[in-house]
């Protein structure tokens, strides 16, 4: 028994692809991603119309959608992150339905309550057998976690995976069971490995990065949280990473060991795993090769779905047990509502991703970000776009000062006993602009470009378009 | 954050249990098991009444639900297996409604598709977390796979975890997620070792079942199946166990790497996995020690659920690969049906457990039984109960010859070359006769006692109580 099928021409036939239906993409091979170009350009062939595309995240790799938009094969989209080359164009109005931006926790949510039915999903499977059975360890396209396709793949109607390297049945250390499959494809390349994982992610060497690292390691060390049992997420841009090394120094001086790391998982957290600062990391996406060769060969490394990661609702996720996680933002403005989704200008260049979900569910968030980006002050009185509640962000740490959320009344204390540089939010934004000068907020456009759909599944802003 | 309730009545409480609802249990501590008596003592101690309870399999060790079944505070029954303690009893016409029997393969499919509804999910966990992630694998009472309690966890309305080994959050090397879990328990203890796994299972020594051992190995040797990528199932019982290790010899003498073991899995099965014999073991269920040493620490032996080892549908499921599986029988007629739900005098003291599920999916399914027990026939006329249809069973091994379903041709063809005792299932059953006389069948009583449910979802026979 076999569910290999010739083709995705074959695939997307069998699975009974027809107009007005909803598609899915998982992310994991990111910017290196051939799968969901592969697919959409075999469906425009195929002469299938009004589609909705519901992916974990777009690229720039995936600019290619932007024709099969202007034809009218996709009319809607649904993702929790879209990055700035596709971005601009739906900021300029591409699309004639806004675009549903989700968290990662809510995705998955929302897929399995059936409130955003997916059709068929496509999944990129960097290892898979002919049963379907597949994982994203193995492989010349390995990406390591599978974790945002667990729900395309257990809840839509129809499952294509499609893989490059497929392996005798049945495929050891799954991710994705048979079970959940329909067809398989065998196809020459699902990726480019250089888009897929980065070979090495790098601490920053910028000295405003360096400062802003070096509060964010001193407010996690002053805030109560830093003992045995702690636990830890960061993203993967430049200063994140140097504070998460600055964090080891510290952890490792004082002899703390920690719980567990999560998320999007980098070398610099497997190195902390290494080095004993965590008993485990929980890993929804691995973001270098380092971290796919560790949760490839180290049992204490291992794969979570979105679901198990982020997912909001009475049950939980472990986004509910963080203690600190570490985040960026465009702009966050004096009630600390932070951006994420557009740039200062109103254009989309972005997506919560795990933004909310973890500032919700972690006992300390905290943004670092500097004072300001091409002359653009990062503090303004009313953020573009509202990609997380001011009521979930604790602190805000520039090279400037750090903005404590005035309801955050003992972490303040702490801080300040600690020596750090606090600094309330109205005044780190007068700093800011004496040096930038006040901006001119450009006008935006008419129309509805894009609904942020908040964790809990209400609509939490609206993105307009840009003239 | 914590799921930690004070007591399994706090966590009945709150998982809102009421009259006339469904709870569900999985077997894997077997008769060891102590959960679902604790369960539902404290159930019937708060007056909650007409109860189905739905397990995946009940032993002896559950006797005191004869008690609530009188009591009224239980009045439905389903299970894939009951064992001849409880059985008795139900033959006997203790319950109104009959039993509902089903597959391990067709149980977790009826829970998923909403058929068999269940509202309050108690799981045994031997490790777990105060979030719910749990496993079968570490502590005292560890009893390795959880295969068949994934479908209880997924898809009840509420889901308690019951545990005598809570560890630190985050349990590493989860079997179960929290993100299903609503309640954890934690108890003093939830088995007696003992009962949950024996220390060793013992390869026969009796004359006769070594002898349809050796027969069973050599049918598969002549098969044709017995080459690289060979894949395999057989119980643990004595004959089964003496069956594999005769095949192990063939397969060491003849170099054959065979691909995957699969089902419940014993100390014999992990030797041919160590041996070279297989490529992994798929594993719903540890029969002993020596298994759940090898599920804890050899990345080869992979824990499957019920629903991936044998769920019957549109997609697949494990046995729909499986290239032989060696089954038992308390009955066979000369249409190849197989009875193991009762005895031959009608009394419950089985279930089909996989034996439907991987007969269905083999391409040799065989079943081994001595020509008669007690002075009983195992070939009979008329199987008491159809539990596997004939359709589906290849060939009978007996220390007196082999008969070969005459559908297959090519198979019987084989056996002969072979120079193996190919008789007619017709000669066999005489030759049995004229050793033990003709047994006279009890005629059973008037009232249905259990419903034998297919896997497939229909009803494919009843069984009668007894006189």
């Amino acid at each position: 028994m076999s569910k290999l099928v010739n083709s995705v021409r074959e695939a997307v036939a069998l699975a009974g692809l027809k107009d007005g239906m909803t598609v899915s993409f998982h992310h994991h091979l990111r910017n290196g991603d051939f799968v969901l170009n592969m697919v959409m350009d075999e469906i425009a062939k195929q002469g299938i119309k009004d589609l909705t595309v519901n992916a974990s995240s777009l690229f720039d790799v995936h600019a290619p959608l932007l024709n099969h938009i202007q034809n009218k094969v996709v009319t809607g989209l649904a993702a929790d992150y879209i990055s700035a080359g596709l971005g601009r164009a739906i900021s300029q109005g591409i699309l004639d339905k806004p675009v549903q931006f989700r968290t990662h926790g809510g995705r998955p949510k929302d897929i399995a309550t059936g409130k955003t039915p997916i059709d068929v999903a496509f999944i990129a499977a960097p290892a898979a057998d002919a049963m379907g059975n597949c994982s994203g360890k193995y492989g010349k396209s390995a990406c390591g976690s599978l974790g945002y396709a667990y729900a395309d793949a257990m809840y839509a109607k129809k499952v294509v995976v499609i893989t490059d390297n497929l392996v005798a049945y049945p495929l050891q250390d799954w991710s994705i069971s048979e079970s959940y499959v329909d067809y398989v494809v065998q196809v020459e390349a699902i990726g480019d490995p250089k888009g897929i994982v980065s070979g090495t992610t790098q601490i920053t060497r910028d000295p405003v990065g360096l400062i802003m690292a070096s509060h964010a390691a001193k407010v996690i060390e002053a805030s109560g949280l830093l003992k045995d049992g702690f636990s830890f997420q960061t993203g993967a841009g430049g200063a994140s990473l140097a504070a998460a090394k600055f964090l080891k120094d510290i952890m490792l001086a004082k002899n703390i060991k920690g719980s567990f790391g999560l998320g999007g998982i980098t070398g610099y957290m497997v190195d902390m795993l290494q080095a004993g600062c965590f008993q485990s990391l929980l890993d929804v996406q691995c973001f270098d090769l380092k971290a796919v060769e560790s949760l490839r060969t180290d049992p204490r490394h291992q794969e979570i779905s979105a679901m198990h990661y982020a997912a909001p609702g009475e049950r939980s996720a472990v986004v509910d047990n963080l203690d600190v996680v570490i985040l960026g933002a465009t702009e966050i403005d004096t009630n600390f509502n932070v951006n994420v989704h557009t740039d200062s200008n109103g254009v989309i260049m972005g997506g919560s991703g795990g933004h909310s979900d973890t500032a919700a569910g972690a006992k300390l968030s905290m943004i670092i970000a500097p004072m300001f980006r091409a002359r653009l002050p990062i503090v303004t009185n009313q953020v573009t776009c509202i990609s997380t509640p001011g009521k979930d962000i604790d602190v805000l740490v520039t090279q400037g000062g750090i903005a404590v959320n005035p309801a955050k009344v003992e972490l303040r204390q702490r801080l300040l006993e600690a020596g750090l540089p606090v600094v309330d939010i109205h005044e780190l934004k007068e700093k800011t602009e004496r040096i930038t000068g006040v901006p001119r907020k450009l006008p935006h456009g008419e129309r509805v470009v894009a609904e942020v759909i908040g964790r809990n599944g209400d609509l939490q802003d609206q993105i307009y378009s840009i003239r």
